[in-house]
């Protein structure tokens, strides 16, 4: 059992106070926090003098081989966006298209200190050998939408793919199931996936309430909001990681708060998608578990979970006119233990405490934006740059280290993004 | 006269399209742009393969010194932070420490691409002196408080400020008056502020309309707007760069249009301090000229315009609710050629074309995240992190190279902060 010794760390604490202490990693998990004698041996000695440990960001919310349309269709109307050019470019995709572009999004979120992450998309035996090879950790679901012509296939392949991949790859890999969303899933669609995630005992990811116009369409088909509407079907019932959640009424947040539906806030995309501002103050008052989420890299366009943390204290300030709004360590808490709690894993990952695993992400802080140093999570939160993390470990193993990734060869990588992407949007 | 090529330039041209060309530079200035031959004969090669050419950004409103109070004190109500926090600390400043504060700035700014800024602060004369060692181009101008007791001492401290350094360093340092703004400059102080400026022939760098509760108590005091109010005493007369202009009516807009009124837009020091947003696609469409600034680092909390880009181009769609309000394009132009037709520079900076000044960054594309590249102005505003900026010339000068700061001694710099820092909020 190989055993990690992080020398001098100055480390974040659950209670969001940074403490100065050695943290030792036997195997997968932290075995000790404190003053680690010379008779414990270590494999290996991470010096983390002028560094900052903190448990790995875990991202609630992404489509990861989205990564291939980077860049491609920006600032556009969401429809145009969807028919005109993405659904075009995805009706081309390969099984091994969503690999290569699976395998990019999770570099990306390795170096920029993410160690577990909740996808939804397709080709996901591909998407699980791209979690498997690398080492990260994640939460996957088979994305299914009851009015395409893939609905009963994407069932299937759903209960194939728990069935094969419900705790894989050394336990990294959960499975969920991914009803895409009310305005795809009609209601006896989703009786469907309820029954089925009863049979397996599988949680359910599903986007609810991302724009206004979903949320009236809503109301005019069924009588109801999207959130009502799923508590009615039982889909609240599964165990619910809800994205987007931006367009809430006080009913809708009192009948997550009853199911325990938990939230992935995606700000990042919500801006850029003009979804609107999620009500995140009024989610936290009711005591709803939520997370942060970048979404897929067409629309955010990247994976980098600091900027979410970011955009997470500033837009709620700016929104509610009220600067104590969303500090630091609520920005930071949802992005680390809150997030954990989101996707289903706050027993093992989110916390640098004895006996989770370690999942942890190590920003260097020799730039000059971390100076002076009143404040170490201001600085994280406001300050940082995603290329200040240094090393990141996952289920105790490095995958990052002085800045390169360890399992990734990552100019092969470019190569076939590169020449993949070009293939996908010519075609 | 130093002679500099940049090969195979992938460049940002003022049209907003990224073209390929050689790119010569003789002194301090664009000599050429396109295929220079084996004719010409330069000093100095720059490969620029995989890299990505942009004008510099141009920071338009900054109090540089702050950085002094990164972290210092965050998460708070605007009059309990500056009471209890910034102006006890800031009382005790040296001279010394604002230059070293400063130079803290500066080298950021390098570092994340800023080849220009506008600032306001005090102790200006060191603020100079940081400008001319670092090489950077700057717009100063002394802030100046009606109502404090340094009230006269700031007016003939500008003046002498002004006749010593304006067009100072090489013709890099510009010099503005600088009257902190009307809530803290009574009008008769303004009235005085004026006459200053029109025997100067100096510009006006101000704050505006910052806050509602700014805008309310003018209305109540004053009968009119601080736009209005402004423009009653003159001060809109002198050639004016207003800070946040975050709430304006449409008269406001109309009178800033007519006297040309250059506008400093600060979204992440807005958000932050919870002011408000701006109306911006309302500025442009009335066709105000508008910049983007980071505000001081106490309340940003960094000095990374690619930050304040991509938050200029995510805020506005999502308060407006339209995906195609300020796209990529348009935020890159208010960080670049129309920041400095906000500073009073468009005849010299601002834009990558034969006969302006070689204020440049060049941003390396390795990263990951820059991967694939369907458009690279999409990639830059949604994408890219400061650290990304590999080569930065200032006035035809290399001052990073490789991401290494060549005129500032970034170690010694980083113990001065610290410890100065430690002292000021100590004392």
């Amino acid at each position: 059992m190989a055993k990690i010794l992080l020398k001098n760390a100055e480390y974040l604490a659950s209670d969001a106070v940074v403490k100065q202490a050695d943290i030792a990693i036997e195997g997968t998990e932290i075995s000790t926090i404190g003053n680690i004698g010379n008779d414990w041996q270590p494999d290996k000695i991470i010096d983390c003098t002028n560094k900052l440990v903190v448990p790995g960001f875990v991202n609630t919310h992404t489509h990861a081989a989205m990564t291939l349309f980077r860049s491609y269709a920006d600032d556009m109307l969401l429809m145009d966006w969807l028919q005109n050019k993405i659904w075009p470019a995805e009706a081309n995709l390969t099984a091994e298209d969503v690999y290569w572009g699976t395998q990019l999004a999770i570099a990306e979120m390795i170096k920029s200190g993410t160690t577990t992450f909740a996808d939804m998309y397709f080709f996901m035996p591909e998407v699980a050998q791209a979690v498997s090879d690398t080492g990260i950790r994640a939460v996957l679901s088979r994305g299914m939408a009851g009015v395409a012509p893939t609905a009963q296939q994407a069932l299937s392949e759903s209960e194939a793919f728990f069935q094969q991949y419900h705790r894989s790859a050394d336990g990294r890999i959960t499975v969920m199931l991914g009803p895409h969303a009310p305005y795809t899933c009609p209601p006896e669609y989703l009786r469907k996936v309820v029954e089925l995630a009863q049979k397996l005992g599988a949680e359910i990811h599903i986007h609810l309430a991302e724009t206004a116009g979903e949320v009236e369409e809503c109301k005019a088909k069924y009588g109801q909001t999207p959130i009502a509407l799923m508590n009615e079907l039982g889909v609240l019932d599964c165990g619910v990681l809800a994205a987007h959640c931006v367009h809430l009424s006080e009913e809708d947040i009192r009948i997550m708060k009853s199911k325990n539906v938990r939230v992935a806030h995606n700000p990042g995309s919500n801006m850029k998608l003009a979804s609107g501002i999620a009500p995140l103050p009024e989610m936290l008052q009711a005591g709803l578990t939520v997370g942060l989420g970048t979404d897929g890299a067409a629309s955010n366009n990247n994976l980098d979970m600091l900027e979410e943390i970011r955009l997470t204290a500033l837009l709620h300030k700016v929104k509610t006119y009220d600067p104590l709004a969303i500090p630091a360590k609520t920005a930071i808490a949802l992005a680390t233990e809150m997030g954990a709690q989101a996707v289903g894993l706050a027993a093992i990952t989110g916390k640098i405490a004895k006996g989770y695993k370690a999942d942890i992400a190590i920003f260097d802080m020799n730039g000059l934006h971390w100076y002076p140093r009143h404040d170490r999570l201001s600085l994280l939160t406001y300050s940082a740059v995603s290329s200040d993390v240094d090393t990141v470990l996952i289920d105790g193993k490095i995958v990052l280290e002085g800045k390169r990734l360890t399992t990734i060869d990552e100019e092969r990588l470019k190569q076939e993004v590169a020449s993949r992407a070009l293939r996908l949007v010519k075609a």
